[in-house]
């Protein structure tokens, strides 16, 4: 199916685009009233996720409504644990929540490697987004990087500090390792699933980046990524894939050494600085503060403009340094892609 | 009183030192067995910190049982904010929370400077403890940075995201500065107090400096650091003054030009990148990773001794890069202690 806006496989592929393509992370989700209508109906997250008609559905809100030059799969990063045998729960204003964590080789040899048909719910998804859709906009994929979901298997839920998970790559580097790369191979299965079912990029989010040594960073979070990316790109060469390893200033250089297309930068992380470090054959993704889409119409505008200037009109994807807040007003939100695709340098 | 050990002043004010000088944030709290015991008598954490008695008892603990080269005064950067009118309360293993918080400009003309007479428990718990030190290590005094006491008083608890507090900050920047500069004039009452009941050096925790934007950051926070520093050193140019800003790596230039003597580096934090940054008139303070403190005695040793090996001999107070945390085995922190003071170049 021949794609009309391919502005951001394009741009992430280093070729010349007419504009800055624009999305945002977390866009399908609470900001949307649409959203809160279909998620209230039901009995909780977990079954939005695991309903693929449903899925579609939200999935597909922020193109109509919002204008966004891509739609991401609505889904949650902690499916891969669920895959590979622990069960979690999403508790309201709470976060996740694993009855059961992981602390032994045993725990470990117990977990199964996912294939992707354990995860159908998110691939069908696909299959129903892409059908829907009907070529508008591509469609991205994504999973967790393996030291994210790690660091949830072992906490059993989120953390201020991960000191428990952080802890265990101290103290048991082999069985961290084993972990690392039973969690990489199941997504590296998820992720050809998602590929399969129409998927036309990737994004390997690595939420608890930050929170690492460089040398932690480097020897127990970049492996696995790096192995997400080769496995990827050995069979799908032209499939474009974005990492985006919140916090993680400090391997910036190391980032774009990866056999990616794009780096995700988040709002603490300077433009001219990350582009110096990443390298030019990346397209960057980002950055502006979330909280910015709190101010005022002239404030979004003159930011927006001003970072669009910044990063240079090739090789961006225009987005936040993270995901929406929930609380934002989605007229704001609109307002950042159309002032985005209404500048022209 | 003559102190018997000044390392840390020394070290502090770029002067040779025998050895590099050691303590921990945190160091009076939770790790230690004698801490919880008297905690545990306690209706709760204010109370402790609002008997100067048992504060100062804290305070001499870890340098009773941990051989630090420096005692900090035991008590929350949040007594601030209550001193100026917002009641807070600690809640076990949730963390603090204000039952008002600041919205308007009414509110924040509600609230007052404090002085230090409003904070008396911590200026009688500094007196006590330099009476029962009796010169054995100098008294460190604290208190947070405007920007962090601002984000509690209008968040009015932790946050993962800190977005009410930031969002504060894009939409009513006027506010923001007035309650900033009341905050500001409240802590230097607070630190000249400190001064005067004996406090031989000063740290000002900026804990949530990481999660604004280098902009934000020059505009809201340092401002405030700089004046306070500013006002300490036009009283007592001698006395040493120590900023740490907490993943705020993007202004580490500017932080090394404000009027301090040591900044204090993050786990994440290059070393010969800070300095580099900070430049070489001021002592770097810091930074091991807390969590190497769960690992075997020779992990601790090797990392330990890495890390003294890259600051250098001069212009270095060794430290963890953030709190200890409190599950660490007080034998481990011992073990690191001892490490530093054994260490020679």
């Amino acid at each position: 199916m021949e794609l009309q806006n391919d502005l951001i496989l394009r741009a992430a592929r280093g070729e010349k685009t007419e504009r800055t393509p624009v999305w945002l992370m977390r866009q399908a989700g609470r900001i949307l009233p649409e959203y809160r209508a279909i998620r209230n109906s039901l009995s909780g997250f977990k079954e939005l996720v695991e309903t693929p008609g449903l899925a579609a559905e939200v999935t597909i809100q922020p193109v109509d409504i919002l204008g966004v030059d891509a739609a991401i799969i609505f889904s949650d990063i902690l499916v891969i644990p669920e895959a590979m045998g622990l069960q979690y729960e999403m508790i309201e204003k709470k976060g996740p929540w694993f009855e059961k964590t992981i602390n032994s080789a045993t725990d470990i040899e117990q977990l199964k490697v996912a294939e992707a048909d354990d995860l159908s719910y998110t691939i069908d998804a696909i299959k129903i987004t892409k059908e829907r859709l009907d070529g508008r906009v591509p469609v991205i994929g994504f999973s967790g990087a393996p030291w994210t979901i790690l660091s949830y298997m072992i906490e059993g839920s989120g953390s201020k500090t991960f000191s428990r998970a952080r802890r265990f790559l101290y103290t048991k580097p082999v069985l961290a390792h084993k972990l690392l790369d039973k969690i990489t191979q199941s997504t590296i299965n998820y992720l050809f699933g998602q590929i399969e079912a129409g998927a036309n990029m990737l994004q390997v989010f690595d939420s608890w980046a930050g929170i690492l040594t460089t040398e932690q960073y480097k020897e127990f979070a970049l492996k696995g990524i790096r192995e997400i990316c080769e496995a990827i790109k050995a069979k799908h060469p032209e499939l474009p894939i974005t990492v985006f390893a919140k916090g993680a200033y400090f391997v910036r250089k190391e980032l774009g050494q990866l056999n990616c297309n794009t780096i995700g930068l988040d709002w603490n992380m300077d433009i001219a600085e990350s582009r110096e470090l990443v390298g030019s054959n990346k397209t960057l993704q980002g950055n502006l503060d979330p909280c910015l889409l709190y101010s005022s119409e002239e404030t979004i505008k003159a930011e927006t403009e001003r970072m669009l200037r910044e990063f240079g009109p090739q090789r961006h994807i225009a987005n936040l340094g993270h995901g929406v807040y929930p609380d934002t007003d989605p007229g704001k939100v609109k307002f950042f892609v159309d002032t985005v695709k209404e500048f022209r340098f």
